[in-house]
């Protein structure tokens, strides 16, 4: 698996390099290094300008060939001049051999090609795209990276002899869409216009590969972006093999880092939506002779009571209604009065866009002894979460919602010293164990039972992809979508059913006009017309519709919602 | 969701047809209606003799006008003489507009345009590539398609005319990849050499999209085709949509007629592995008071005991090795004796690719009353099943074995009488709940808990080349795969675990070669450096490796393992 990209970058940036850097983050790159040796000062300041968005672009003063210890396995080397249909790395991601270049001929082709010494002695190239080399653990440096940087000797450019030997070598060569050199549009015998050309040849292609557009509006499973479902279609794998061991590995080492400081945290994944992420931690937290009580302020809560009770577990419900802040002096009182060992809240409760005070709560339950376990199914990934500041002691979420993955896996965070107690807990469901589940993997790798293979590589991607834009930042950009809003709901007169003081930014219950003219499946149908997709309240004393900003949405899609929801009310009575 | 395509096929079929009825069952159409209405006899038998392999391509003598009731909903109409990249099929199963047309010129690109009076009386077209129309039910014809007919009145090229009046109109054109019509190749002014050279691109630019070939030999999950894997790739959706819920709908009708007569079974779809479909099974359908007997001479038939223990459910182990018949003579006796009111049984052991006689033990239970549980995750959609017929109440099953679908998804199998059965068993888990889940789906068309969405539109993918190969079919693929793995262990003078009167020929068991030099995981890795994943045995009282033979694998390439299984043995000592 390709993780790494180094960028050789010595004269400034030229207007391919960004969009590189973006194709390269979605075809699963983790890291970017951009190597400024031999960059000027203006030049590495351009680069460094540029890089500043994406978060994993580390700006080294090493060259290449010394990066010892920072390339670390596979990689690829990207000329950050060269413009070229994302296809492209779909093909280098698919290969199995390494030391391989993707070469091309300037507006057309570029194909893959071996690096060996004799082909490079035929070929003498300058002007290459790709290299895919890979750096075996305790090397001292990019192996060949000399050798491919050797290549750039000058800035001539040597294409149509590349061409013409590349006719007559034997030297396989798999043309992967067109591509050029932007540093050619300054060389006298490079056309302009041209280069544009490719340019918009390359956008329609990749256009072509694109998936229609919905902004999900409803509660989860959240929008999602092209590279993440992309993402899904790899080759097939046995998930035995240590090659999916490592990326499982990957994975929950950076969701372990997204809810902790390092080393605090163990991820437990398994096959299943949220509800099975609740369950896991219902069923495999309490002993026997634990007492639990649950907050019931909303549809989840509920979910909880009735996970207890399928278990005989001995627990008390308390409820509070989903419009309203918890009082949390009662609900602390209860605690202490009922002897309570176990503690479990819903962080965001999503049939409301309610925001407990998970925090002070599980602060005030760590003080006392009793084990908490939270509800974050809509929370991580948007809300920072710090569980050891926090106070969770176990916390449930999948990958379908802010993390902006795909559903069908979900996972459960556990604070390290409060894992090491459920050693003795007793075993009440098999496929939803959760120590059996830890302790398996940590001890082989791999999950006990099949997991579910694809939907954990597109939840790389997402993992990527979050890590890019910062938890804090994707948190920005939902209240940003939030305030648009509300206040479009506001300018309509429409209420909301919780109190903006305590609405969690990601989901709003929104007041049904009073007007009789008002129909649920109308606006929904109208909306979905329009590529928004909307979801009806849940609770069952008030009516509402639910809109939520989690997901890949972006604020001026949320303006063109409330324009809609604006035209409609409009035509009401 | 375009689940129809017609292909009014007059003249004899082109080479093209028989590629573009592959692409379109690869891109998700369901079925393919051949209208010959005016085709000569002759060219009636050959559409009828290139169809034969594609059992779900309907010939009918019908003009496409007057399909009535058989068009339903969406639909593709396809010129059979049109040479495409699937792209444009991937550019309108994404459209979300109706009554568009894909048109093209000859060599270049082709293009969507809308259909309207208007547009078309100024193009006044001829060689269309796809006409994307809806039919709602209860309309009497296609509508359109007389329209999109007589838009083909002349055999003359028209298309630098089409190509110069789009230039000027303000149509949106998308051009989605090089396109010809083979049928031109006749005409005075077509260039045979440039459709060759067209067919040249596109196979090259599909070769792109391609995903590297891995041959999983192991037990699953199992080899996949690109088209099940691009599946995954699709608008974002909310999975409580009746869009997606019809989806699901179909998933379950057709899963229940693989494994009954229409009406009889019902199946339940539920998130997670093969191993969560057996703990629904034996969580959900023995009640308090049932006592039951389950069969281990494997390790998924231990698993069922273990599943059976976390429950404290009452029930008895009847143990058998692995690498022997059962003696069904002393089981039905222990049956009889002990009192069971529930018998469970792995129908295709996967540990050691043992066939147990499940339907002569569960029609032994059905003549006793006993309710039968059948595990056939890895014996479904390979082994014809008849649940009336062998007598089987529940079986489970799950998406990535020989469906050739994505893991992710499992199913549990009820005959009609057994499911309601259930209604007053006790609820021993939530999220793994049988009853619960099947009459949610029933009342709501929705699962209870987010379902994973992405692997069930692979799964219905799969399916339909499922029944695109037929189970008999597949499953003689597969036995010919495995006569030619147990040819090439005879020749090695390797033995097999298991008599070979008892094997699935699904998955077979091999003991080691007897040499000190054989290493388990030297021949895993020289195989995976072919593209072939194996995988090492599971009991613990023989030596053996397993080779699969499941999945989407061909015997040419169980040719190429044996031949390298034999270059590997020939080099112990």
């Amino acid at each position: 698996m390709v993780r790494q990209a180094l960028i050789p970058a010595g004269a400034s940036p030229l207007p391919p390099a960004e969009a590189s850097i973006r194709k390269l983050f979605a075809s699963g790159i983790e890291e970017i290094i951009l190597s400024l040796s031999g960059a000027s000062e203006n030049s590495a300041r351009a680069w460094k300008e540029m890089a500043e968005p994406f978060s994993r672009t580390s700006p080294v003063k090493e060259a290449p060939a010394e990066l010892a210890g920072k390339i670390r396995g596979d990689f690829l080397l990207v000329d950050p001049a060269v413009i070229y249909d994302s296809i492209a790395l779909h093909v280098l991601v698919n290969e199995t051999r390494r030391n391989l270049l993707l070469t091309g001929r300037f507006g057309e082709s570029v194909g893959l090609a071996r690096l060996e010494k004799e082909s490079l002695e035929k070929l003498n190239p300058e002007f290459l795209a790709f290299f895919l080399g890979t750096a075996p653990a305790g090397t001292k440096a990019a192996p060949a990276c000399p050798e491919w940087l050797a290549l750039r000797k000058t800035e001539t450019l040597l294409w149509k002899r590349i061409v013409r030997q590349s006719k007559t070598d034997p030297m396989p060569a798999m043309p992967v869409g067109p591509a050029a050199d932007a540093a050619d549009a300054d060389a006298a015998d490079a056309d302009t216009t041209d280069s544009a050309e490719i340019c918009r040849l390359i956008e329609e292609a990749e256009s072509l590969r694109a998936v229609r557009r919905e902004v999900l509006l409803n509660p989860g499973p959240a929008a999602t972006t092209d590279s993440v479902k992309y993402a899904q279609v790899c080759p097939d794998i046995c998930p035995r093999e240590k090659e999916f061991g490592d990326v499982m590995q990957w994975i929950v080492s950076e969701l372990s880092l997204m809810a902790g400081k390092p080393g605090r945290v163990e991820t437990v994944l398994f096959g299943g939506s949220g509800t099975a992420a609740d369950e896991v931690m219902i069923s495999s937290c309490v002993p026997n002779d634990g007492r639990l009580l649950i907050v019931d302020n909303g549809a989840y809560g509920e979910r909880f009571a009735k996970i207890a009770a399928v278990y005989g577990l001995d627990f008390e419900v308390y409820k509070s209604p989903g419009f309203k802040a918890l009082d949390t002096g009662v609900l602390k009182e209860r605690l202490l009065e009922g002897n309570f060992t176990h503690f479990a809240l819903v962080y965001h409760e999503t049939t409301t866009g309610l925001l407990n005070p998970a925090p002070e709560l599980c602060r005030f339950c760590a003080e006392r002894n009793i084990t908490t376990m939270v509800d974050a199914v809509s929370a991580f990934a948007a809300i920072p979460i710090d569980m050891d500041k926090d106070c969770f002691d176990f916390m449930a979420s999948t990958s379908n919602k802010n993390i902006q993955g795909m559903a069908g896996s979900c996972f459960v965070f556990c604070r390290k010293e409060a894992l090491e107690k459920l050693k003795d807990h007793p075993m009440r469901n098999y496929y939803l164990n959760l120590w059996d589940q830890y302790t398996w993997f940590a001890k082989t790798g791999q999950t006990r039972f099949t997991p579910p293979v694809q939907c954990l590589y597109s939840l790389r991607q997402a993992i990527i992809e979050t890590k890019l834009e910062g938890i804090e930042n994707r948190y920005k950009r939902y209240s940003a979508c939030w305030e648009l809003l509300v206040r479009g709901v506001k300018k309509l007169g429409l209420s909301m059913l919780v109190p903006e003081a305590i609405q969690s930014h990601l989901i709003t219950a929104v007041i049904d006009p009073p007007s009789p003219d008002y129909d649920f499946n109308t606006l929904h149908d109208l909306a979905r017309s329009r590529g928004f997709t909307i979801y009806p309240g849940k609770l069952s004393d008030a009516d509402t519709f639910r809109i939520a900003n989690i997901g890949d949405i972006q604020p001026k899609e949320m303006e063109a919602f409330t324009e809609l929801l604006e035209n409609y009310v409009k035509t009401l009575g």
